[in-house]
């Protein structure tokens, strides 16, 4: 089957029949509702995108599986070359929507899940890496969306999940028979839940043997039966009911709170179910493949909006100061950080023994790190350029009002020859982008700070380091045992370079 | 007459009839409009706090020009202990509403308006200092609040006011007759325009020469004719209209912009009317007044904060773990450090000829400076200890509902002993705090860092300085003229000490 | 007896005869060292500026014990407006040396242990505040500086004193009679040790009941037997010998590590002897006391940097460009929060029952903590504005070498009218003040930044601030027992206003 | 020619004749000098790594222009592969000497004079590239290191070359004649000049027509008549006269300031005599190349002050501690920071014609402008974790005195088991790395930060970024002539992605 148009994906939408709750309320006609149509607009534009010549070489790709044509966002990493092309294609689709580019849900766990099920029947004889590779021609071929179900309710974050006060506030299988499982529990914060045909699901945490039930993977649609959507809010949700003063006029996120009430899951879908000792490589794969991303979306989404930092700081006439380059300069500066670090993370990606590449640890946990305090950094500095107006701004609803619609006009133009929209959008635009849902998300997604300082201290190789100290201080000598130039290529090997997958380290030209 | 009560307050204002639209359409009972009540309530709970003896000395104090009992915030500092009561006034007041208290307004502008109509007189022979201290006693005795107008539209920022395409983009007189003037223009972000019965009006710039009509300075009722609020857009402004998931439950901002369409002003209300060369000081004492303000004010809205961070680490079962432990006390940390430099201008203050005391400019400076960065900070770390749930919570109106409500409730929840709704508020509280409208209003209340920095490098004694380091390095002798001893106590004096108001310098223990 | 002049100081240096080592030799006549005299310099700067009518009230007070003239470093806080004063005395000292200013050490001891002898007496029935008293009076009326001996060698840091390896890794008494005790251990660290006539012991930190032993305070001459003070070094200390690029010309900073080799001390100069329970009080007063002092003696100093930074800017022909100014601003805006934090922790001192005033222990540690890292900061911009060439400039002494002298003089030149020397003196005076000693003792004289944290995280009232977020949130309500006013007034007395020290504090205007 | 050995190195820099001043002293034997044998130590390190098979693929690579091996220091780069291998090297060389390495200067100007030079002669028909690679085949096969003259005395720095009060202020051709040119003028900051046998000189800045005279790029032997170098001075060099105290026992920087007397090239080494237009080309190619290598070799001496930091913290016992863990982590992301920058710098690097890849100029700025700050906080938080010892502890030659040796030993051990020397030398490690040179050398080598922020606002594409934003906010519509999708691709490959030099674009998949 062919690449589905954005046509053919809102059809393929229009036909699912998912549960779905908006502040109290059961919604019928989930497709056109104003709270998550905007985000379904966002996935319909990475289809359409994804037939557009110019993005040939961008969203699409071929098949390792099958050597069909298929969405990157469906691909298996089968390079260090892929690993930067998936950033390059998440910068340009964040760019196009100026949020969330939504359907980057679907690689985000279908990369980590090849792999472990691979480690899995290796192991174990099992037959997961089969039921996956088959469940994912499938989506390639049929061009269909997954989101991405990891982190659970979490109840007390002090206990672990089978002590919590209630079992299921960590989501486990309750029962199986011959034809499948059936799983309980709540995955919070679903990015792309309603956009998406597919649902996948992963453990959110390393488990224990005591804790086998909760060490569950699986995909199912995202309509079965069992599944209860809960729309999440955002800071500025309200205003697409009345679709004024939008800022992004025609995206925006969507995040759901995904209740499992007994769902049922068919063996053919179930990708893991009590191998409890594999939870830790498929998190670390995750975190590795997930926190990378943000290199590249993130940058996406921020280059709007220093686009529109300029823009205002023009509309306001100061574009020419000295401060207000120099705060447009480092807004750049640190947008360029994030993108850096995920391509670094991705040249020194390593080839895994399914073929899978996963980008390298230290450095994806670096770019995810800065993610949780570059974004804070560029919307002070956007709301600098574009003044306390983002916090004042009356509604551009006023301009149509006959008697006050004339003065506001008057007196929130700043030139003769601007349009006063065009100021109150880009106002509009700045807001959504910084007071809207993206911060958070950007600290949170992933994982908070505290959890990519704990990947950071453990990828670190502090022995190699405090040995090259000693030899610098004059406390060890270097001698045969303890050479340093052995020392120095480990040390390396072991901190950045079998980044290069040990085929061509460029430092020993070895493989 | 005695302090009004707050049912007295609102009934004061009930009987006001300003021309008001919110979101292109009149408003009519603007007192119960569900976006301007909240601002209401703030003011009536300043009205509530000083009838309550615990706040006796906090929020009252006695008029200098009658001797009788009096609002402090309408209160004109008569030493630098006045200042620094002043702080601690903000700083209760904003920890009882979560939000802006909405009445220092008043002092804002009476302040410097005070000293400034005492030297046109002295230099000019004119008749505004008699003047303003009648309407002040007026205000006094009634126990009325008047709000501050000072951000002109602006328009094109490179732009002087008369250079502007529209002359109106700056406030100015348009006609004068022998009962009053006739102003036109606008003032942006009119903070608790609408709880108040008065509006002070003040240039917001120095003006030369060939501006002396827009030297004007006055007094209007806030429901004068010709006066028209437009109501200012805050992030989570809508939910108002339905009443959920506000987080702060009784309390919100209020911001407007005001149109002046050809207002009259009666000449006993006008303070100042073409004396442009007044503009520079009147704008120097509302810049040293005003920015010393936010590190009364801010510390206490993030008082609520820091303790809603607590309340969330806590619910979250986090409380204990050393990182959060960290950020709870860097929060601490920063909201002290802007407490503390107001306490310092204050307590550096000076007395001004009109007898009025006017916070240190350099620090007042220095402390808003800080609020352009530290509640940003404050922001990032209350979302660290909250999580990602502040983007994605779902509204408490699930709960409620026979379906969902209970599977809701058991995922959200924590711990068995802790109500849902108890961390879903705080969570809705943070998300008003930092999400909500406070932050871009830190950032350019009192004009922007860049208009801080302005004045910190203007105050700093550079000189004084530079001749200290010229000593040190050896390039020039202490000797009689340029002696070492004398050098610092004139840079002292210059740089903090004058400060004391000269009547006791504790350097020099010389009046 | 009169205050003593700058020479009668130097003489009685000269008649001590302390143990003194430099680089492993021992050294006769310490005075005249070229490593030591430069701190001698400075206490002689410190006696000379005492003698000056211009400095009258900033370096000299009345004795509260004898009503006589005294050296303001010799006098107990009686009010928070000698905690001012203390400030002021600070800052103008510092900015006369461009370093430490070595004579403060004597108040930082002498305040703490005034209120905490009274304490034990008052307790304990035992004689420490007359004894100390009368050291007390010796000290003022004979015009002697006495330094102050905190920090013990420590070794493991894990372990509690009793339990290191070595029992004198914390000074200890070891033995006692009649006449008095006999202590060992060494102390780290000695600003101004070699520059005092006399020194105060305490312990470093809170002592357990089995570690009765290490709970010592006490007073000995420096030049006592069984007194050894070994020399620190410091990054520039041998120019010193050569004289040459020298940056501070005049002054330099002066460390030892002093060892209590089997020191004696009659009981007449020991102050707490295994009144263990009192080392937390005593250790809480000198920690407020010292902590605060930072935010007058730092901003003096770097008053110094600053100038030296405005200067080679200008020298250099950058100092009217933005980023420059930008920069030198910043610096004032960084010093200045210093300054501000210990004014404010001042101004909300307490009074103790012994009648001394302790500086608000909050606020105190808000000082100390900036101090760890706004120095930092300042020597990055300066570095910044002084160019590499801080790193790399060749010595002065090239200027007199006949054949490459003319050389270095013709291309070190940046103006027409600039000699060379003033240039290069200025980049040695920011490499003084940058490259050497001060920034490690800023960051951890008093202790380092996790040390004030610790005490931040428990001098905030987080409890009270929970509160407040739970009204503000509807979770609770106000009610008469959990009433608002009654909370924040407590809230406030606990947080800040007890600072006030309860006779008049400006929130409630009783007592 | 082989390449050298270290004894090789040695023996053929003996046979040099430099003249050298240090500190207003003719020095005879330079390369036993103890100010200058460090650095020279550092570069025959260099040597013999390059001859351990360990290092082979490092150092080592194969001549483009001539097929034989040579070291990678005097390699012109080939492919981004090239770019990512010069990174390897300069980090682990950086571990080997816990320093600069030195011999990188040369390749810092061959490569970007390896480009203009062809540059120059496409254009002017002149000879230039062919001398340059004679030469170039000269260096490689003789295995010579030539370190690199950039940076001009400057004078006053708000005027151009040919406005200053002297017109040597910047380097310029004096006089010509058929044998060569006579230049006169200084170059600052010469890392490595004395261990180097040549000097490659460019011009430090754009030159205009009428400063063609300035506008010259040769070689030279680092001994020519007419060449003086002047020692510039460090923080801790005096202390390896007496070699004790050192923390890096056996290297050290080594900057002169280089004296240009009149100094004759003959045209063979000549490659560029008045082609000003060039001298923009030539400055961004060396500022590209030049900067974006700061993050191969720093985070190389930093892994050295991480391991040192890490030991220190087990030393004194509090390397479990949560906040020393916190930090240390801290100090391994922003180094890696600095590292990934660089990789992504260098894998987006662009093929020249000349055949010469240059790294992306974006990210190289970027990369060098986190040099300016990070190297700042990592000391910073080194010293928070050596303790304020850093800047007090005695000299290890107290360890050898009889009388006070064993009592400093007492006192300075941590644990039983560890000798005192390790502490004291890593300290002194700790020292030498945050006090000695190399932050102002991180600062300002290649430019202080207002030069890349220049570039960096240069190379940012707001003119896209704006049209994003117009886009999103609904104020242009996407279209035919103004499509996104045309748009997003031209924006990115404009913004990172020609970046892959357009043969291997991964968005376009064109070549």
């Amino acid at each position: 089957m062919a690449l589905m148009t954005s046509e053919e994906y809102l059809q393929s939408l229009g036909k699912m029949k998912p549960t779905v709750y908006v502040d109290g309320e059961r919604v019928g006609n989930f497709v056109d509702h104003p709270l998550i149509r905007p985000a379904i607009n966002i996935t319909a534009k990475m289809y359409a995108m994804a037939q557009d010549p110019d993005y040939e070489g961008v969203l699409n790709t071929t098949s390792h599986l099958t050597g069909r044509k298929i969405s990157r966002f469906n691909h298996i990493y089968q390079s260090t070359e892929d690993l930067q092309r998936a950033l390059s294609m998440l910068r340009v689709t964040n760019q196009a929507v100026g949020a969330c580019n939504m359907r980057c849900l679907t690689k985000e766990l279908i990369n980590p899940l090849y792999d472990t099920t691979f480690e899995i029947d290796r192991e174990c004889g099992t037959d997961y890496h089969r039921r996956f590779k088959d469940y994912l021609i499938f989506l390639q071929d049929d061009d269909r969306m997954a989101s991405a179900g990891v982190t659970d309710a979490k109840g007390d974050r002090r206990l672990r999940p089978s002590k919590q006060f209630d079992p299921d506030l960590y989501l486990r299988m309750v029962d199986k028979n011959e034809k499948g499982i059936i799983v309980r529990g709540a995955k919070m914060h679903q990015t792309g839940a309603l956009t998406a045909h597919y649902l996948n699901v992963v453990p959110t945490t390393i488990l224990d043997e005591d804790e086998k039930d909760y060490a569950v993977a699986f995909a199912t649609p995202s309509d079965a039966p069992g599944l209860i959507h809960v729309f999440g809010r955002h800071a500025l949700d309200e205003r697409r009911y009345t679709g004024a003063d939008l800022g992004n006029i025609k995206y925006d996120m969507h995040e759901t709170m995904i209740i499992f009430n007994d769902l049922f899951v068919p063996w053919e879908r179930v990708f893991m179910c009590g191998e409890y000792r594999f939870t830790g490589p498929l998190v670390e794969n995750f975190i590795a493949n997930h926190r990378y991303s943000y290199g590249g979306c993130r940058p996406g989404t921020f280059d709007v909006l220093i686009g529109a930092a300029k823009l205002i700081a023009e509309y306001n006439g100061i574009d020419r100061a000295s401060h207000v380059r120099e705060k447009l300069t480092e807004m750049s500066f640190l947008n360029e950080t994030m993108w850096a670090c995920a391509v670094a993370a991705a040249v020194q990606g390593v080839k895994k023994p399914s073929g899978w590449y996963q980008p390298d640890k230290l450095l994806a946990n670096v770019t995810k790190l800065h993610v949780t305090s570059i974004p804070h950094e560029l919307g002070k500095l956007a709301i600098d350029l574009a003044g306390g107006i983002v916090a004042t701004l009356p509604s551009e609803k006023n301009l149509n009002n006959p008697e006050i619609g004339p003065l506001v006009r008057k007196y929130l133009r700043t030139k003769a020859e601007l349009p006063v929209e065009d100021r109150m959008r880009i106002i509009r635009l700045i807001e959504f982008l910084v007071q809207g849902v993206t911060i958070p998300a950007d600290y949170f997604g992933g994982g908070g700070p505290a959890t990519q300082k704990m990947i950071i201290e453990r990828e670190t190789n502090f022995e190699y380091k405090k040995r090259l100290a000693k030899i610098i201080a004059g406390i060890t000598e270097e001698d045969s045992e303890n050479k340093a130039g052995k020392m120095m290529i480990d040390g390396v090997v072991a901190g950045c370079c079998d980044a290069y997958g040990r085929e061509s380290c460029p430092l020993t030209q070895r493989s």
